[in-house]
């Protein structure tokens, strides 16, 4: 049975929000993250690209940072948007994180060739500020554990739009 | 003047550890980061490619991430070269290492269009674990803080070659 996101955040992002090379839907060089809900847990799944090595058989560990980067923005506006009394696909538009910080220890070499799956568990700062506990984990195998701390985006931001 | 990186480890990798994504000049699609000694220090220069986006005009987080990463085990590598009495080209092979861990702040959002620089401290742990200490440039603007810890390649990696 393949496991699925159904509902990611990123497909309500805000067009001007939808280019980020992670998890962008309109970054068309990007890597298409996507991030659901699986009961208080949050899920992305995703397979790198054989160009992904870091030694041929193995996953590159900046993809494997990017994957938890996002993971973690997104389990951050998914948590947010729901607070709010708000689930992706209803018509509200989510709102916005940024990434403050970012850790990654890398539990194992990671085998290529396989989807990886990264878990992410939400904690509340304050309001603005999230921190998510991200697992990826490579069929049963842990091979990494991340921490995100995500932040609703600044204004600095929006600047240039 | 433009800084150029003469020398980097990452020229002197044995072939097979030359298609890292992120600094393996074997792979054809990969960032190619080049990491090379500064006086005390390492330095790397990069400019993202245009679909390297965060939001429009900022640069995605995930490969700030990946340039540290490499800039960091890049930096252990030239530091424990060094320490075992050589230098990038002199006919030696260098030391490979890989990431332990990795962290980054993000401490203001990255402009892009413009080479980045990352810098590094390199710290011994011990033989075969050092930890290095980046920041990473936009011009004269420090945009993120990043410290990896790199240890030798564990004979793990090499039982696919």
């Amino acid at each position: 049975m393949t496991e699925k996101v159904l509902k990611a955040i990123q497909d309500y992002y805000p067009d001007d929000f939808a280019y980020c090379y992670g998890c962008g839907r309109r970054n068309s060089e990007g890597h298409h993250f996507r991030t659901g809900w699986q009961g208080e847990q949050t899920i992305s799944l995703y397979t790198p690209l054989p160009e992904h090595t870091a030694i041929p058989g193995f996953v590159y560990g900046g993809v494997i940072a990017s994957f938890i980067d996002c993971h973690g923005t997104g389990s951050a506006a998914l948590a947010l948007h729901r607070k709010n009394g708000h689930e992706p696909g209803d018509g509200t538009e989510p709102p916005r994180f940024v990434t403050a910080s970012l850790k990654v220890d890398y539990v194992k070499p990671t085998p290529q060739g396989i989807s990886l799956k990264a878990i992410g568990t939400i904690h509340e700062i304050h309001p603005k500020k999230w921190k998510v506990d991200i697992e990826v984990f490579a069929e049963e195998t842990l091979c990494a554990r991340g921490e995100v701390v995500a932040v609703v985006m600044p204004s600095t931001f929006l600047k240039k739009d």
